[in-house]
């Protein structure tokens, strides 16, 4: 069975990703509602909170974990993966990575993450050695945007307000005038309309979400195999209404959510 | 000794205030950097926090505790006196609404903070207490300013964007013709500026930090008196380099933090 683990309801866009392409199949859901967001805090202490939420999915019966938050991905996969070996990850980086660098024309690819994704400077590193392998020349440039995710989990997706924030964190990323821009945070779906505004036209948009799970599918088909009574369960660490409520707008469905609390685990 | 508890740097403005007041008073500060913001959490979950800041708190000494965060104060103070009857409580909300009930010509007294701190209707309440006591008709008008403390946070004190935002929120403010307005949340003294171009001239602002320092030096003068060799402690329980540049930035001079694990004690 699948397990997804975010930092709170940002990575539901990997789940609605997942829906799309597998209704039928089975997962379990994590998000730590309790102490989201990551995007500002330290490494240490997000590798931490990572190793408790992996511990919950597979406990839940987990054999294969998405990380569905560049967060964790670009700060704990090494750990993840040295705690849990027995453990198959995927983390939204690399396939990101890969769908940029397969379209032909991109020479500049923009990156777009929070403060903490943005420093460890992952994607700099991961598409200077997918661009080497295909012995192509490609300049980074990225932008954190510590902003979008509060702005996101308020619901403050057509604002004006949030076009104008947006205008302002992409302009190195219209200066440099990228030919493709990685969403490097599964929460900057929900503001894709202020994004796509901010650059020029012909940038191509490329979300982590989405490029996860076809990783996924392509790995391990007979994960997305429709089961009889598929199992879809959702655990937050701060199952309040609200949690609810933005869940479901997510979603674009009615869900129930449970509480868990992966903090003694 | 004092103890300060905020959910993050926040509380920070308290320690301003106290400062600027007593400046070799001694007091040990606790902002819990790691799982901050509180205000979009639930209630329960702000409770279970806080029950754990002010045992490390007393643990390091403290006898006489300032809740230096709105949301905590609106949420948890019940609770706190519930589980340690020996500490003596001060929150920030009866102080701050003491003093806009001080005002003689007050008729509409605003409220603003964060999500949480709001939907208690904590301020409501306290001040149709008050106002009764008083003998006064007083008219309150709330609004909720989830973006805030992100902004603060960030840094973003002096943008045309948060200027935008601040605008909006306020509106309700504006339009009830509120005289007095209560900074209900600990992190806006940083956006004063904003906050004061949002609302009319006239209005008075009155900040809960300043307010319930003064409670503190009225209650318990003895705290205040100058130490020979002033402890002053901040503890934060992400101690990234982040936190030290936001913490100094906030109290205009250098100082050491310490890492703390408040979630085992």
């Amino acid at each position: 069975m699948i397990g997804l683990f975010d930092s709170g309801v940002g990575g539901l866009s990997v789940v609605r990703a997942l829906l799309q392409m597998a209704p039928e199949s089975s997962f379990v859901y994590v998000g730590d509602t309790a102490r989201v967001p990551y995007g500002n805090k330290s490494p240490d202490l997000v590798r931490a909170y990572a190793i408790q939420g992996v511990r919950t999915l597979i406990a839940e019966g987990a054999t294969s974990i998405v990380i569905a938050c560049n967060t964790v991905s670009a700060t704990a996969i090494s750990a993840l993966q040295a705690t849990f070996p027995e453990t198959r990850f995927y983390e939204v980086i690399t396939p990101a990575v890969a769908l940029a660098l397969a379209l032909p024309s991109a020479r500049v690819v923009g990156v777009i993450g929070t403060r903490t994704t943005i420093a460890t400077e992952v994607y700099q590193r991961t598409i200077a050695t997918r661009a080497a392998e295909l012995n192509r020349q490609i300049r980074v440039v990225t932008a954190a945007c510590p902003l979008f995710v509060p702005l996101a989990e308020e619901g403050w997706v057509k604002r004006a307000e949030t076009r104008r924030i947006a205008r302002t964190y992409l302009q190195p990323i219209r200066q440099a005038q990228a030919d493709a821009l990685i969403l490097g945070c599964t929460h900057y779906p929900m503001l894709i309309d202020a994004i796509r505004a901010s650059v020029q036209r012909r940038v191509t948009l490329i979300d982590s979400a989405s490029a996860v799970v076809r990783a996924v599918q392509t790995a391990e088909p007979s994960l997305f195999a429709p089961t009889q009574r598929p199992l879809q369960r959702f655990l937050f660490t701060d199952a309040s209404p609200r949690t609810q409520e933005v869940a479901q707008a997510w979603l674009r469905r009615p869900i129930q959510i449970t509480s868990v609390n992966i903090a003694e685990t």
